[in-house]
């Protein structure tokens, strides 16, 4: 049996992996706080030591044009395409040190183990570390996978940073060429697919009792800003009914959006941001202005639900004879995991003995520009309470093992696209 | 008739009142607004431009030792009790030019008009411009209606400005002594009432039609400061569900005010102010605060719906399993307007012309102070949409004028308290 050829390795696998994010973490900007930015210093002592731990695990490995570290492990032979494994090792400020970087240290730890065991493939395994995400140095996101998915867009060079440098200088100074980004584009045949392990910085996994889930698709997101106009007044001398209270009628456009969102499992809504002008206690705020955040699993959805709670706002507003000013902000489209991809991950998942549990990803991952060079596909690990982008973001060993586990049986089943389709419905 | 000897001075008195309400606005701290602070050099300027118009009027007049200006007019006989009239001549910061200054205009302009006349009563008359109703300077209000009613805080010299300077050291450099703020208070026998004219701030008399209306009480105020303690959480991967959405708690408690307020005439209910936390578009609030002002013409009433309304927001947390946290930040009693003042007030509305029509104050006044030396009472002019404390603040020369020989009127058909029991019921 597979499983047990695995156990003894997985099982040191995830110490060796809780180790290893331990010693990246100390790799920060900020003492105390895990603070790790594109092109700054940490980026390149961070970079060295995932190299390192490519190289110790059997691949040769390099940083490409964009500052991503790439390594490579070869298959039965030199040049065969190859599976890529990966995610982010760049982080928010003050982070938690498992957003991303357990992607690229799994996937390292379980090649690592591979090549112990001398096991080699009929296709190559490639684990890339993104260097660059979360997009908080120069407010854009996804460089790194851009990059190598060919559509990094040069303009983006000319942004500058909170100090005023540009991108085209930070790239300079850290060593790479700006004019060479375009090298780290990978061709759509040298990939098979791209499976990204990540912890899933959200509460299913824990409300459902289960270390690991299958992520059906990168959800889509849609945000606006909407602002009503009603007229200020004195807190004291406008009677109720001759009131055009602008943040009343906010309070209900609120309440509207979650209860349309409530109403439909996969779909959620947030209003994160309001102001209400001109904000004294005393006085009938005469402007209010709120975001509204809608993510669901699919485009159609998502789309629908945010044009059917504009047309709500639009409604409320009227009602109380407040005008409506509302903004679409951002508009990012849902990536779908690959059917293929997914069913090789449920595979492992179910040999490992957990239930499979399918659930999309709220949140934004490299596979949204990855999706461009290729299939994508991602395996979520509980975290505790659910809680990301903060120091409290926590992995249980024994979830790490699991998703580890997980990984290290899809990379020694897997049969690329053309080849599964025979054996697969 | 009355009636007919007062028209034809009436009519010049809403001139001359308009026009030097006009040249009071010119004095100011800002170029091309108004802005008129507690012993500022403007509130001397503008002092210095009252009295002359007091002293032209046929009144003694002087600057007490809180910089209110008093005009005293004597009755038959010198050294009568007075009737007393006033409003403040101090301003918010970019102002409109009524808020205030009416009050103290027009009754200086019903005095000359008497004096014209060689009207004598047997009582005097006294005007006063309350020198700091606004407490913009200090953060601290109705020091000068405080300072004659006896009940001025001696602990607030030391408060200091936004320059750090205390009221004390500003009342010393404006010429005025701290240690004599006593001298300026007033003794319950030498006033017989305290009537105050001032612009409604509301939009009540324009909706009803009327250029005045009787105050039947100056509304008390209860403010409240509540924060609701939820779960911060990722926009895209918490379902709804599981989430404890402090700004929707929020919301729902911002819609119980309006709806408990809307059902009850008299009760107003305003969140002015509301903060969500961290605040960003993408994260789910897991802290909003916000604050209540609740006002009615009766303190029971008042005070009751602020206990159901703290209720309410509480019981909103628990079943969202939100932790609401409350302070009650400020609590002014109502101070009811005297029935046999308000009664004299609505004869001479009704002598005019004018449906009488009662309304409480929602907006303080310098009768909160007042009323601990005198009964009270109040005439409230129609203001165009019910706009105050803005440049947009206007007020009609048809307005103005029915203002005016309505205050003629009850000077000129004043009964002290004692004297008219008889005549009414």
């Amino acid at each position: 049996m597979e499983a047990q050829s695995t156990t003894p390795a997985a099982v040191s696998l995830g110490t060796e992996i809780t180790e290893r994010i331990d010693r990246l973490a100390l790799i920060s900007a900020d003492e105390g706080a895990i603070t790790r930015v594109f092109l700054s210093p940490e980026h390149r002592r961070a970079a060295d030591l995932l190299l390192s731990w490519m190289r110790e695990a059997g691949m040769s490995a390099h940083l490409d044009a964009i500052g991503n570290v790439v390594g490579r492990y070869e298959g039965d032979r030199p040049g065969l395409p190859c599976l890529m494994l990966g995610s982010h090792y760049d982080t928010v400020r003050n982070a938690g040190r498992w957003d991303g970087p357990l992607g690229v240290i799994t996937a390292i730890s379980c090649v690592a183990a591979l090549h112990r065991r001398g096991r080699r493939f009929p296709f190559a395994i490639e684990v890339v570390g993104f260097a660059d995400e979360e997009g908080v140095r120069f407010a854009s996101t996804l460089l790194g996978s851009r990059a190598i998915a060919g559509t990094f867009d040069d303009s983006a060079l000319g942004v500058r940073d909170r100090d005023g440098v540009t991108m085209r200088d930070a790239l300079t100074q850290f060593g790479l060429d700006p004019g060479h980004i375009g090298a780290a584009a990978r061709a759509g045949r040298e990939v098979l697919g791209y499976v990204e392990l990540h912890i899933e910085q959200g509460p299913v996994l824990e409300a459902e009792g289960l270390p690991v889930g299958v992520v059906t698709a990168i959800s889509g997101a849609t945000r606006l800003v909407a602002s009503l106009e009603g007229m200020a007044g004195h807190a004291g001398t406008v009677p109720m009914p001759l009131r055009r209270d602008a943040l009343t009628g906010a309070a209900e456009c609120i309440l509207a959006i979650e209860s349309y969102c409530r109403a439909r499992p996969g779909l959620v809504g947030t209003v994160g941001h309001i102001l209400a002008e001109p904000g004294a206690t005393n006085v009938i705020p005469g402007r209010a202005t709120f975001t509204m955040d809608i993510r669901a699993a699919g485009d159609t959805g998502r789309k629908g639900a945010a044009a059917e709670l504009i047309k709500a706002i639009q409604e409320i507003a009227q009602q109380r004879k407040l005008i409506a000013n509302i903004t679409i902000t951002h508009e990012n489209r849902t990536v779908a995991c690959a059917d293929w991809l997914k069913a090789q991950i449920s595979d492992a998942v179910a040999a490992e003995g957990y239930r499979v549990l399918d659930l999309p990803s709220g949140a934004g991952h490299d596979g949204m520009a990855m999706i461009d060079l290729t299939d994508v596909a991602m395996i979520f690990v509980r975290c505790r309470g659910g809680i990301s982008h903060h120091p409290d973001e926590h992995t249980e060993l024994a979830d790490v093992e699991a998703g580890a586990r997980v990984l290290l049986r899809v990379i020694e089943n897997f049969q690329p696209k053309g080849l599964q389709a025979d054996t697969q419905t």
